[in-house]
């Protein structure tokens, strides 16, 4: 076994609300000096790509804007291959980026981790088309994510309570849907066997990735709590403290 | 088989909004001359007991204030059983009447139809009580109920959305608990067989009554949507167009 590209969590990973995780930028630094293909992918729906990459840079990480994926991305490929016109329950940040693909008779319902931006209305407004019959698209499934005063509900409980009050499943874009880990694997240029996916979300990153056939590896930074490892049911899953010790075991294993 | 006590739904049987269904007041002028034991068993929670019972006064409706059974009544008794100071979620509407038991130290969270006041920082709230241990106790998992102006979601949807989100399941109290019903026959004063629940929730009313040995009648009133009659999986539904139909149904039983 020889790892041959890596993809990156952004958000608990390399940062928590507006810092770098502890030991982060060199940990980065080393890696991308390896020479060793790196993407990043990450379920974050309440900025824009754009957004994501001025972070990132402010931090002082060193990234290209092309190397990050996200679940928008995939929303709107899936959203054209499927002639869909959007109904969009996104945070206010991300609507720059998906503002001209939004529809007046909207077909579907494309939910994103809105936040403060879910207000009861607006849910119910979804939950109305559901009922009409149109699909529930979801930005992926994430239960929750760290914020700077603690752990702050993400896109997948809303996307519960819509199934459930609809009777519907969501189609899951983003993270863990194989189809987009698969797609930034494509970009690696190798096969997923030789990629590694490093997060520290047990389910979406790390469970997910194993299902695509990928490595991976959990962080015990950002949003892990003690006991996430149990989660993981697909077997092969690496556990280690943080970006740091995980490009450590990345360029043991390259 | 003689019935020989009856309990009804309110919203979505009597009235819609603030409106009485149409029949509704001869249907239940009908019911009560007939001498049979009634009781209203409810999982409102937009409201004080009071607040319901005044509303079915100024549409006409005869009841007394001691016959109508809350889910907010089985609360009271659940966690002073156990224990409990509640954080509560719920509509303003019912805060009144549960004023005294509220909690500043926490050790459990009360869900109710909470509507506009389901705010993301009230349900973050919610959730991170859960994180940190606190049981989720439910009045009912009702999906949605209808409104004046269309469907709009019930408890059961956030509900759902803070089970996920923690990985915990609610303590349902209000119907479909059979206890809830229970408690309510127990006031009719025959064995839960001779004893029929009428409601508009496939779910919530007739399964519920069906699997607490009550029989069950699915009214085509209120949130009924064409097909509900199919999600009743426990045998023995009876299925009338609305409370008119269901009183005959019950006084050619009786």
């Amino acid at each position: 076994m020889a790892i041959k590209g890596v993809l990156l969590d952004l958000s608990g990973v390399l940062y928590v609300g507006s810092d770098p995780v502890p030991g982060a930028l060199p940990a980065l630094q080393r890696l991308q000096s390896s020479g060793l293909p790196l993407r990043y992918i990450t379920n974050t729906t309440r900025s824009t790509r754009r957004d994501i990459y001025t972070k990132l840079k402010r931090m002082g990480f060193a990234v290209r804007e092309d190397d990050i994926f996200t679940a928008p991305g995939a929303i709107r490929h899936y959203l054209g291959e499927h002639e869909l016109r959007p109904h969009f329950l996104i945070h206010p940040g991300l609507e720059p980026e998906v503002a001209d693909l939004a529809s007046e008779d909207p077909s579907a319902v494309v939910l994103g981790d809105a936040g403060e931006a879910f207000t009861y209305e607006r849910l119910n407004l979804a939950f109305r088309l559901l009922m009409d019959g149109a699909p529930l698209i979801a930005m992926g499934n994430n239960k929750y994510f760290k914020e700077a005063d603690g752990l702050s509900l993400d896109v997948g409980p809303f996307m519960a309570a819509l199934e459930y009050a609809a009777d519907t499943q969501a189609v899951v874009l983003g993270k863990p849907a194989r189809a987009f880990f698969l797609s930034a694997v494509a970009e690696l240029g190798c096969a997923p066997g030789d990629a590694v996916m490093v997060g520290d979300d047990a389910l979406a990153d790390v469970q997910g990735a194993l299902e695509a056939g990928l490595q991976g590896i959990l962080v015990r930074t950002g949003k892990y709590r003690e006991g996430d490892d149990a989660q993981i049911k697909a077997p092969g899953a690496i556990v280690v403290d943080d970006i740091g010790a995980a490009v450590e075991w990345v360029l043991a294993h390259a």
